[in-house]
Formats: structure tokens, sequence, C-alpha cells
């Protein structure tokens, strides 16, 4: 049985790490400290103040604290050679100057940007598993990288087409702080677009597929769950039939990973499981590929352990099966 | 005081207008009807059977039975010479053979088909004022053509790429009749899309627009309201700011339409209103427009009732503030 | 036209008030105030900040301000000679030493208790009609004393048995300001009781009942309405239908309270009108009394305008229908 | 490995047990029966038609078929020597007449009935044990049964008060058949009570209780979890100090029971666990009982298999933590 220790288990992500592991049949949470520790989780576990230097005492180390107060905690992490994986937005990003101008403040550990490996799982397993810091990918990259990534690599995208993305979140996604955009009357019965042309994680998903796309987040009054609509303008004789079938050549044997042959995903298919179900569909000109992920699961807490997986030595789906 | 019939009251549509009808202080629902004519309506309402021949007794008649049933009606009604304004698909689309085509079987009042005005207030007040039957449009088309036909008209889209309308309704979308689609089970904190390339209302929007575009209707855990996220490519030169001008100057005087100078709209903003909101965002190479409904008011019973207020020589709006 | 104060618009009880106001012909909201007078309301209205000079320019005031904070507020009204419907806790109680036990504070304002009439319309009406401050009823005792005080008076109820009111309300009775009880990921699909044996309301329902009840509020994961279910022993020889006449008779006439003769009342049926529904059951040895408003109308702003129609001198229904 | 088959998959209580049975490290779903045996289940199990000889090829049989449908398939299950446990109500009552009274049926396996041991396992841990059929207890009295029976064996309460229990149950309870009942639009952002006086759950809680009590069920805007607020009259000089020790000692062992020490339970404590959560609180003259457990789970499909591990010698709490 090994040990992590989970830094900033108040929070939503946190929290989900907490109720995951207790499925782990080699892993536990020996460690659990918060910058609000105050009573215990809900778990019933106790929370300790933070302090980098109960890292020694466990063998990996989940980051969940804000973007921002991370970088100083994940450098003690590293230092200490235990493999770190950070769900915050503070190694996401590669370029410093980029997180700067898109977090508001400088970067707190720049000299660890170029070790950050990013943790999208099915595209940089091996990568991962030898790393000393995983940034683990946001919640709506996740939905749309994994739809779209096969299809830039292998070419079948018309390049001088815009990519839209079109993503739907439940209110977790917004964070456990109460505010006026959390409040049930706010939220309960609503539905709404936010971030226009401005998310923060439009950059992140550009740098990874390796061009910008148009992404629009919208906030659901659901508490978990993303569904991305994607709108692509296929090559010439691509079709919606073409890129199933290479998403299901890619993503076959993939355990967390489903291609539908017919139908499309619904949020109740995902809700706490690690699993992105996607669909293609044509219509029209264009193909539309419909992606739902857990967005606290496989769209945060649930991809980090399977990260922690793959850098501890344990079975990919460990306790998340 | 003046009288209309509504016909299939039991529907949400039908029972929509019998609300908004008590707010109205020249018109009430003289005869109310329905197919299932048990018991009585929620405002107490006696429900008769169908009968044509009741539509001598009132000055107007709207007709909330589903597509397919109403065009017979629709032949009576008009040959009362009453105003009719039918809110089921049978006289939306021009072309008999399209009709037939999408929605799987025979016309059944094609000679009226030449004589039916597309309801849709703002772009169609004289030919509404006149007409002897009024085709309300579709909840989705409703949402989409405002903010879309004064770009189209104004020419400020580029020519040559797919405009795109990813839509997400609530469940009163569904209808009233109990099925699994509605089940609370199915819908409460899920999220969908349906009916991806293959929605009956993209062909009633392209025969208003002009041309074909992409469509994706959702299902929202909501029971009222539509918000659709509306992609355009604009021309050179033209960019968020020129749209929100030309919506702006199109519907700076109009009641019941607003237009964002900031912030985005929200289906609480618009629910049990007869209001269209909309804002207008650039995002990368393209325009994002947002435009809210509430698809049972504006979407449905309240535009109908806007148009019959046209026809029967009321203010537009009375009834509908 | 006559014109009132809003004192505290910023929370939902100023704001529903303003919603009301709206469609009331001969009164509208001249003065509009926060404590936090940023930005304007929902309907546009710009808020200016607490001025109780401004009490002179208006015909009668509304204060809408949390308990406490209200009762200088209501001296200063008062003073002016305009009619005050104070929706606070404040002058609720008229025992000064109940009210600082109960809310932790010494009151700021005893004199006025003597003076303050407690506005439950349907029970106080010629008090309320000639009052300078009405206290107007918690949303909890309205729901409770409505079904309640007509069979105390007719000595219905055993004297040597409990009544007990469970009830359940909305979120939107736990205010507008963000807090962790109120955050949709703690309300969404979730359910509890709270404040078992030690409510606020309690005091306040047995001082007007002349007797103490036993009260169990919840938190039901909607927006508005409150439903008690009110469990009574009755005097031998008493059942439901005792019950229900006693009921129908006292109410027949009331615009704004409906007794079922069959059937149950529903949050639906009472969401966004100022009615009280009641039903009557026999159960076993008891009777159940179900009572359904919406908790921010008839259980606040609706009571409270209904109230200062009284107090104004116009018809008790205008713009409550 | 051994094998049950479940019969009657298509509704929640089956489709719960094959969620449970995943966890299972012993046991299958071997055999899968629906009446209406098209497609396939969530876990992607094929249907099969109801068919008794199926039962010789397993090891254990759960019937989840509807009442009345249910007691032909028991008798067919019990002749082969399997463990039964019947999660409809056809065993629930010892007595024929009164099935026959309530259920507006004849009894169609009354041999049966002396057989048929009452599946509330912390109760009846023994006779289930051993039994050839076990009778699932319903979902409500379930929640009422647990925190009674102690304080009535240790004879903690007034003989001549009646007990109330106010029920609040999510929608899944109603079932997975579409019906205006269960339709989106009748249940979100409403709330009722229904069966007041008169629901079949009341007969069999007083069966098992040793006497009548006062019921009443609400339909709350949730899927799963049930709350039940309990009103019981203490002798004297028992308070809910007492009646919460009396509990503890009770269940302190249970590992699916918990007594709170203080705070009260919430339906997201319980949802999707085979938990039940009981606070005791003082209200007046009155102790006031807060239980909750997920209908689905702990309400059925939970406690079946609890009580199906103990007919086949495993640990109890297998499949269910």
């Amino acid at each position: 049985m090994k040990s992590v220790a989970i830094v900033g288990a108040s929070g939503y992500t946190g929290r989900e790490l907490l109720r995951l592991l207790e499925r782990h049949e080699h892993l536990s949470a020996g460690v659990v400290m918060s910058s609000r520790p105050e009573g215990s989780t809900d778990q019933g576990r106790t929370l300790e103040p933070l302090n980098a230097a109960r890292f020694a005492d466990v063998d990996g180390v989940f980051l969940c604290t804000p973007h921002g107060m991370t970088s100083a905690l994940a450098q003690a992490a590293v230092q200490t050679g235990r493999p770190v994986v950070d769900l915050s937005a503070d190694f996401r990003l590669r370029d410093k100057d980029a997180f700067a101008a898109i977090y508001g403040q400088e970067h707190q550990a720049p000299e660890l940007l170029a070790d950050a490996v990013y943790g999208l799982t099915e595209h940089n397993r091996e990568a991962i598993a030898s790393a000393k810091l995983v940034a683990n990918p946001g919640c709506y990259p996740t939905s749309i990288l994994l739809p779209l990534l096969p299809l830039t690599q292998h070419d079948l995208l018309a390049s001088d087409s815009p990519i839209i993305a079109d993503s739907k979140s439940g209110v977790s996604g917004a964070g456990k702080q109460a505010k006026d955009r959390t409040h049930f009357g706010n939220v309960h019965d609503n539905f709404l677009a936010y971030g226009i042309g401005t998310h923060r994680h439009a950059p992140e998903i550009a740098q990874e597929l390796g061009q910008s796309i148009v992404f629009t987040p919208h906030l659901l009054p659901t508490f978990r769950g993303i569904l991305s609509t994607i709108y692509v303008t296929p090559q010439p004789g691509v079709t919606a039939a073409t890129i199933r079938s290479c998403l299901t050549e890619q993503y076959g044997q993939e355990p967390n990973v489903s291609v539908y042959q017919d139908g499309t995903p619904e949020l109740h298919n995902v809700q706490l499981t690690n699993q992105c179900h996607i669909a293609v569909h044509d219509s029209g000109p264009l193909v539309v590929i419909t992606s739902a992920i857990d967005n606290l699961v496989k769209g945060a807490s649930g991809q980090a352990l399977q990260n922690m997986n793959l850098m501890l030595g344990f079975a990919e789906t460990e306790g998340l099966t």
C-alpha cells in the first residue's frame, strides 16, 4: 500500500480524489491538507494545515490548490522526488509569458515549466509515466482534445476552416466557494453562455492542438458533467463515418474512452465515471462531434489518479472502475 | 371584448394561451376545445370536444393541435372568415412535397399553403395583419431567425461559410405527453444533443433564411426556455460591433426584442416573457451570437397572440407585457 | 398614481415588490434604496443609498432590510406619517425581551412595538387599514396560521395534544446572499431538515396562535414555495370534513385563499401568486392539513402589498392578480 | 463465484441490482430477465424473456417484477430450492386478506406467506439467513422502521399518542414507466403530498411495528432518496438524548446504519449508498427523528443484496461499500 498527499482537500477536486481513493486497493490518502483546515472531510478525515515537510512522508503528491498558490508547493514537492500531479492551471501552459498574460500574475516557478508533462493520459502515457510533474488538463480541454487530437494528427480536417467547440458544464466546474454565480437561485432552471472568446481554457486547447479554436463555454443547471458539441470541416471525401472510424481505431482499446457507433452521449452516461464518450454525425457540410465527461473525474481528479497510477507503476485504471 | 377559440387546449401551447389571455383586456377565450375533453383546464375552463361549427361563435381561431391533425381544422376555420393562427407545423413549409418528405405524410390542405403567412412578427408584420392564416413559427427557428435575418439582409455574413446554430431547449418543447424522453429520471441532472443534422426545424429555418444552416438541438434540464448560440463568419471588416449595431438599429424600437450592449442573455431573463434577448461577441475569426426566448411564449403562444393582435387590430403587445 | 419607497431593494423581497408593482395601476416605486446601491435592479431601476429623508417624497414605505437594521428606518418612516410595512422580523414579536432572546440583540425601537399590527391580512384587515406600522408575517407562519387560526378560534382542536407543522421551503427563503447553504452544489438533488425545535418562526406562530406548536422546517431543491403539512388532533366528533367546512366558510369569499374540496395543493399551483391553497384529510386519529404558498409573494412581498393596499385605500388585490 | 437471476431487469430496482453486482466479488448476474426483453440493460446485458426454467441455472433469484405478477414466479423459484428475495409487495403482508384489500386482487401464492421472512436486515438477520423467501421491505417502511423499532421494543414511547411519519421521496420511487406524475414538467420545481391516510406502505409499517402510525408521503424534485421526519411522544423522563442513546446502542456496530450525535442527515449523505442515517432532536413535548436512505439502495436493491448475501453465506456488506 502506497500513500499520497492531497493538498487542497477542501475543494471539489480534493474531495473527489478522496472519494476515488476509497476504492483504490494500493493507494491511500496518507496526508490531507487544506489552507482552511477547519473540521474534516466528508470522509471524516482530519485536515492538516499546508506543510511541505509532510511530502517526505508519502509516495506521491496531488496539488488541488488554486492556480497561483500551487507553484511554490509544486517546487517543494518536486524537490522531494515524489511524483507530483498538479490539478491547477499553473503548469498547463508551457510559456510563462502566456501564463502571465492569461492568469494576470507572474509565474512563480518558471524553472519547472520545461519538466511539466501535460497529463492527457491517452496521448502522453509514456512521458507521464516518467514525469516528475504532471500538469493535469483542464476539464473543457479534456472533453475537446480527446476527440480532436486524432483528427488533426491524421489530417482529416480542412486546415482553413475554424474548429468550434460549444461546451456546456455543470456548476461544480465553478468551484465550491459560495458566490453569486453558484447561488442556487442563479443556476436552477437557468442556462447561459459565459467567457465567450475569452475563456482561459482556449489557449490551453490551442497549445495542445497546435491551432486556435472558437470556444464557447456555458453553465448548465446540473452539478457534474460536460458535454462539448464540436463542429469541424472535414477534408474533401471525409465524412462522419471516416472520422468515427479514426476515433474507433484510436480509442478501441482504451479503457476510459468510448466511441459510439450509434446514438449520442448523455451526461447520465458518464457522471461519476472516468469515461469520455464520443459520437460523430454528419450535418450538412460539417461533421458534429459530441463528447461527454464528468468534469470532476475524467476532467480533473479521475484523470489525475489515472496519471498518478502510471507514475507509481500501478495499473492505470486502479480505483477508476 | 372579442373572443377566440383555442383548439387543442390540453397541451402546453394551448394552456399557455389561456394563461396569456387572462391578462388581455380586449380578448378572451370564448371556446376551448380538446381532442381529449376530459376535465377542465388549469384555469378551470371546461373543455369542449373538437367541433368546427363553433368557429362561427368567435372572432379568431388558435390551432394548437398536433401537426397533421391541424389542416382539416384550418380549412374549416378559414372558411368561416375568422383569422386563424396555426401553432402546428402544418403551414410553415410552403412546399407540400417538402412537408411530405419531412413530416412523413401527405399535406391535407395544400390549397391553403399559398395563403399562409409565416408569423415571425417582427419581419412580416404587414402581411400578418391582413392574413387569413398565419403559420406560427417553430420555437427554435424564432430564436435563430430573429438575430440572423437582419444580417443576411444587410449582407454582413460571408456567403461561403456555414452558419451554425447550437440550440438548447427546456423540456416543455417536447410536449405534455408522458414518454421516456420527458420522464424526470431521464431529464433531471442530464443533458444531451438530439436530432443532429436531421431536426425538422432546419428546413423551416432554411426556407426563411434563404440558405441552409447547421443546426444542433439539445435538451436542457429546465422546463422553459431556449438559448441558441450561433456562429457566423463575418464579411471582411465586419466585427461583433458591426453586427450589434445592425441588430440594434433593426430592433431598437421593437417592444419584444432586446439587443444587449454588454453581457449575455440568460434563460431567467426571458422566461414567462414574450421577449427575445440577443448578444453579440467576437470570438477569433467568427462572431458568436447568443439568443434567448421562452419557447412557450415568444417561441409559441406569445408570438401567436402577438400575431392575432395584429389580425384583430389590437395593439401588438396586448396581453404580453 | 401614488408612490412608495422600497428600502432594501437588492434582496429577494425588495426585488419581488418591484416585480409586483409593475402590474399595479395606482402605485409605483418612486424611491428604490439599498445599503449596497451598486448598479441597478433587474427592472433597470437605479438604486439610491439609504436615506430616510426621502420618505417624505412618497406615500408609503416598504422596509425590506434585514432584521436589526430595520428598526431605525422604521422610526424615521413612521415619523413622516407615511404608512409603513416592515417585511423584516423586527416588529413581529410584541415582547421586546422575547425579541432580544430570539434574535440575540436588543430591540432598537421598542416604543413602536405597541403600535405595530401583525399583517396577516385575512385576520387583521381592519387594524391593518388604520395602522401606522404593519409587521409583515414570516413566510412559514403565514402558511401555518392561515389554516390553523379558524380551527383554534372555533375550538375544533383537542387542547391537550400538540399541533405539528412539518414545513418545506424553497431556497429563496434563505435570501439572496451567497453562502454555503445556498450553493447550488448543496441544494440541487438534496433535501434536509434544519432548525428543529429552534427556528425563530416558532415563537411568532405561538404568539399569534396563542399556543406553542412543534415546528420543523426543511429545505427543498426549488426556488419558490412553501408547503406545510400540519397534523392536528380534532375534538371528539370533529373530522376532516368538519375542519374543511370551517375553513371553507372562513375563506370562501377571500380572493387570496382557496380551500380544496378534493385533491392536495402543489407548489406549482401557487408559485408566482398571492394565493394560499389549503386541503384537509383524515389520517387515522389525526387530521392532516396541507397548505401551500409562494414564500416570496403571500409569504412576503405579496402580502406586504396586500397590506399597503389596505393602508392606502386601494382594492386589496391591486397588483396581485 | 456464484450467480443470480434478476427477474424484471428493465425497471429501476433491477437496474440498480445490476449496478451493485458489478462491484460484488463473489456474485454475478448470470440471468437477466424482463417481461419487455427488447434491447439490453444499461450495462450492456442482453435481456431474456421471463422463463422460470432458468432459475435452475443460478444460485439465487431476485424478483423485481411488479406486485401481482411476482407470486407465480416466486412459487417457481422457491420450488427450485434457490434462495429468493422478492422486491415487490407480494409477500410483505402476512395476511392474504389484508393483501387483497390493499392491493385490490387475490393473492396468487398464499401458501408461501407463512414462509416469507420480512427482510429488514438489521432486525431479522437470523431468520433471513435461513429463509427460502425474503419479502424485501418497502422504501418508506425501511426509513421509518429502522429508527422506530428499537424505541417501541425498549418501551420509550408513550403508548397513547400517535406516531407520525412525514416522509419525502425522490421520483424514482414512482418507477421507470412514463406517466403524468413522473413527467419532468410536473416534478421539476414542484412539491406535493399524496396518498394522505391511504398509502399502501402504512399497513406494512403497522404490521412490523405492532401499531398504526399516521403516515404522509410527499414527492420531491430529486431522483433518489427518502427523508422521513418522525414525530414521537416520549415516555415521561425520556428525551432526545435517551432515544439517541438507545439507537446508538442498537446500531453502533451496524455497518449500514449511522446515528448522528449532532447535525441532521441530508439526502446527499446517503444517495448511492446502502446507509440509513438517523438524527434525534427535542422539539417541545415531542422528539423529532429524521431518517434518510437512498430509496433504490437501502430502500430496495441494496437491502435485497444485503439479504441475499446472508442467504448465500457471504459477508453482509459485499458489493455494498
